[in-house]
């Protein structure tokens, strides 16, 4: 039976929330193709993760690779392939929980890096399991500059094969998935040197155990690196080389190659390299980062109106926190949050196929505007998202922080997001990078790519808003996200050239700039994030209440956004002090109309309870029992040696004193 | 052999550390027994924290279990009392890493709320661990409204006993530490039912586990409420009661009895109970909120000077991290905020010892002041600090995202001090309804309690700062920040009333209110931290350094938060654009000053590498030697069953076909 306090906030729902679910999966067939997967995952004992909260880093791993195992088998029972349209749902049903996620690495990265040889001899049994891959690439002293990388792999002619090293600590590779435990076989990637002459990283495949027996190879020191504070499934794990040799065919050699003779041969373009990076920080975004936050908001919202705390109105009934605009306050902007992103992802996905079509025509000149986008994009999404799932867990106070609430494990794993595939300060400074290059090109009347040509357009002038209702018009507060990031742009361009001119060295000036630089290349997300949400209500069907809704969490999130950042948009007087009482007006007036749709909004995110994994979010608001028969089965309700050892001696003479 | 790289940070200090650390014990003498104590702590084997981070909840509670019964003969052994000067120190070494800190809360509550009878029976047993208590009062269905707690005691006069119920699943006891697993006893919060006629919420004492074999008593259900974001070691319990049965004798009786025929009674006055809130809220800053936040900023400063990464100047050596200004800009203001907070904690203290002494003479005139100065601070601090350890993980990248960095810990256990001892939100609306009562007061031209009076002298006017070296005049920016919180508190006042005046009922105006609110009670606790900071400043001594590196931090927190907050400051023009453009030149000159003596700044902490329980944070910064060493050590670096079982079968037969 469905908690009555969560049951009466279906029934007025505003719009149709299964033509919002089919909204978000991006058609009803998909949504159908969606359910069937989750159906047929969540219905195998062995996927189950209930029990993932009380297991240690040893039975999750275990538990992991079992799945991966079981994995294969399942998709061959239900013909699902690799191409096929469900694929891109299993990983998703499993929340990420499954072994040999960085097998797959290994695999694409022999499939792009590789040779056609290397491909034909090494894919057919990675496919099978029948080795398990790694990737080694980030070392105890070097994650982000790769050229720092230490490990080396100098070229012997005499035996035609390469010996590599990891000469100091600090070159030991450090945190490739499924290398502590179970990988075989990994891709090193370490500094090539012929002749004594360095040529820069390469990638090898080096065998790291036996296929025989899992002992480590000779020249191999491997492990785990132990725990940390999220992925408990995963082995991520250290490898330390001396002198291991491998063949001349092991380099990965589609775009570079060394010839018997020693000699260096380059081949090809390497910018489709490049363009990995851009896919996978794309790719992340779903999955990794916003349903995360999806699951966080519908667990925090239903819990919001199933829990009911002190008297808003005397004399009756406690309230529904959900009614408290402090706690509006807290939820529906992550809400707002999580549909603009997800239309945000949406345009990025757009953009990358636009883009991978081009590449594969030849044409690279989307490139650098695809790398800036995703990289802003990938940092300011998934900073946002981190912080919109804390505030999910604390708004749910004391409850939200057992982990049975499911809230700790989504945010310790979406906190790794700001670090992990480019930490999230470099990325900014690097759409920076390109934002100021666009500037300075726009100015001087060059052209410039599509998403930055508002910066050759820029007008002076103030914000027109009269009254409070004129920020509820997508053109004001658009024309307004515009102004702050030409503002924040244009002014960190001019700083850095007066750097410059009064003699600074460009690294140092640079360097001076780098706090207000990140501001600005977020002020450019932001401002495209917000222009994206209001074009895409602008195209959405008229019908079953959805464009209405997605119109006011498109102005929520835009009004949170100015609310959060007042002084970006008073800074020039560009919104005067009366207009931002405006918003501020308008913002807390939207907060009670979202409230009202608040439960359906997430209901359309259409998690079942095994997806949520959690005794507060679950489709029928049964709190309280879900907590209290779910903690009785924890190994902590086991009589503790401590009894005997510890406590018994102490109490034992008490009664005679009582 | 110390790091290099942090040797010679420490060279080239400003200061003398060993006199900082000094002023922050409060004398050399306190340094001096402070050191002991750690020293008598780390030293012995049974404290160790070294393996905490590969154990499991079952683990980490039985450790704590032995910690706790091992501390009681330490204590005899090193002649140290608990009201000597060594005391406030122990729990500091251990970490709180320990057990039967709920049986203090229950000694605590005897002594505070017991007869004298009471407590002649309990207390001697009690400090023998002879049983073992704990504090029943939270509930599944209540937290923070009180009122609401559902438990029932209904009075039998036939019998002269409380029957105790808790009649719903909602009632059931949740949250009590030490109840899961240890306690024997507790002092249940019911609602006491004479008659049939309520009378309020009340402490019995009730035995809950036999002291002969710890089985649980007829009518008590109770166990572990199961695995939590952290405090892992606690035994967070779950309490059931049905018809269970206390003599009259167990109603805690200082303030209220019922005689044998049903007489209720109420003697001597309730409010000290409201000071022993307060009293909590101020001593759980230092060693809850502000020590994890020193540890987490010597960690991650530590780390920041020994990881070199990228190049800042082509052609030299990677830069160590620290001399980027992004990093500088995440960790320094956390450092300047350690420090402004450790002074307003001094500042909370010593106004809570006049209070104290106040109400010894029955004076209860400060009562209100320093209830919404400790709801208010407490809130804040917490906040501020929790947010805080959060961006010095994220500032050591992967390699603070593993346990053995020790900031994982740190930031899942500070964040729940602003869930505990009252949700932050709803502190800071009982700190706003203080300032907007105090307000109105100030308006009608009323007295108002020392730390408000600045309400009372609104004076309107601009910022007369000229040039960026204005804004390092802690008169310059003190008054900003009391022009803000004026402003904020004013004009909430006025939307209150406005609302009130337009027909709105007096609870759904302030609903409406709450958002901002909760804003102007942050104002008014950040303008008195900052004015704190700044006098604190102004006494210190003009030798050794100190004073001069101590302004340097004191503008850093307060142009920090300007920086961070400019809208609040822009608003109504007290700031204007120029002048912020000031101020940000000024922040970030101040960053590369502060970054000169970072890392002396955290050495006069004085925490031991024990202390820190960190691979990146040692004392000699030889980070990558000590995380190698130490996740050797886990126990994922055990064969896994998952190799026989999943792994052999696919792999065993790949051997032919390579």
């Amino acid at each position: 039976s469905v908690n009555p306090d969560l049951a009466s906030e279906r029934q007025t729902a505003s719009f149709c929330v299964e033509k919002l679910t089919a909204l978000l999966d991006g058609g009803a067939e998909q949504t159908r193709i969606r359910r069937a997967v989750v159906e047929a995952i969540q219905s195998d004992p062995v996927f189950s993760r209930e029990n993932q909260y009380f297991q240690t880093q040893n039975e999750r791993y275990e538990a992991a690779v079992r799945k991966a195992v079981h994995l294969q088998k399942k998709m061959h029972e239900m013909g699902w392939t690799e191409n096929g349209p469900e694929y891109k749902y299993i990983y998703r049903a499993l929340a990420g929980d499954v072994a040999f996620l960085l097998h797959r690495v290994f695999m694409r990265s022999i499939s792009v890096l590789g040779s056609d040889k290397q491909i034909a001899k090494w894919i057919p049994l990675a496919t099978q399991l029948q080795l398990i891959g790694s990737y080694a690439q980030t070392e105890l002293g070097h994650g982000t500059y790769l050229q720092g990388l230490e490990t080396t792999a100098v070229f012997d002619i005499a035996t035609q094969e390469f010996i590599l090293n990891t000469p100091k600590i600090s070159a030991m590779k450090w945190w490739p998935g499924d290398m502590g435990r179970s990988a075989t076989h990994t891709v090193v990637f370490a500094q090539l040197y012929i002749h004594g002459k360095c040529y820069g990283i390469h990638p090898f495949i080096v065998q790291i155990r036996s296929l025989q027996d899992h002992s480590l190879c000779p020249g191999i020191t491997a492990g785990d690196i132990g725990p940390k504070m999220s992925f408990e499934a995963i082995d991520n794990g250290y490898l330390m080389l001396k002198n291991v040799r491998v063949p001349r065919e092991n380099m990965l050699s589609k775009f570079c190659e060394v010839r018997p003779d020693g000699t260096y041969v380059r081949q090809g373009s390497q910018k489709i390299n490049y363009f990995t990076m851009t896919s996978v920080r794309i790719s992340l975004i779903s999955d990794e980062v916003l349903t995360p936050l999806m699951k966080a908001c519908t667990i925090a919202i239903r819990y919001s109106v199933v829990r009911r705390q002190s008297k808003l109105k005397p004399g009756e009934q406690e309230a529904k926190i959900l009614d408290y605009q402090t706690q509006q306050e807290k939820l529906l902007p992550q809400l707002a949050a999580a549909y603009a992103f997800h239309f945000i992802n949406d345009y990025l996905q757009e953009l990358f196929d636009r883009g991978y079509r081009e590449i594969q025509r030849k044409n690279f000149d989307m490139l650098p505007e695809l790398h800036a986008l995703s990289s802003g994009f990938k940092a300011v999404i998934t900073h946002h998202c981190t912080a919109a799932v804390e505030i999910c867990l604390r708004a749910c106070g004391g409850h939200g922080y057992s982990l049975l609430s499911g809230l700790p494990s989504l945010y310790t794993k979406i906190l790794a997001s700001c670090i992990y595939e480019g930490e999230n300060t470099i990325l900014l400074l690097q759409t920076a990078r390109f934002l100021i290059k666009c500037f300075m090109a726009a100015s001087a009347g060059q052209p410039v790519p599509p998403s930055v040509t508002y910066l050759a357009a820029v007008k002076p002038g103030k914000c027109p808003a009269k009254n409070k209702s004129d920020f509820l018009s997508p053109d004001i507060y658009t024309e307004a996200y515009q102004h702050v990031a030409v503002r924040l742009i244009s002014s960190t361009a001019a700083k850095l050239q007066d750097l410059i001119q009064s003699g600074a060295k460009k690294y140092n000036a640079w360097n001076q700039c780098t706090v207000q630089l990140v501001q600005a290349a977020k002020a450019h997300c932001h401002y495209i994030t917000v222009k994206n949400f209001a074009e895409t209500v602008e195209k959405l069907e008229t019908k079953a209440g959805i464009q209405r809704i997605m119109k006011h969490l498109c102005d929520l999130f835009a009004l949170h956004g100015i609310f959060s950042n007042t002084g970006a948009f008073l800074h020039d007087g560009y919104i005067s002090a009366a207009q931002m009482d405006m918003v501020t007006a308008s913002y807390l007036d939207l907060l009670a109309v979202i409230r009202k749709d608040a439960v359906p909004l997430v209901d359309a995110f259409d998690f079942t309870d095994k997806s949520l994994n959690s005794a507060l979010g679950s489709y029928d608001g049964q709190v309280y029992q879900r907590l209290y028969e779910w903690a009785q089965k924890s190994p902590t309700n086991k009589m503790s040696p401590a009894y005997e050892r510890y406590l018994k001696p102490l109490l034992h003479n008490t009664l005679s004193k009582l």
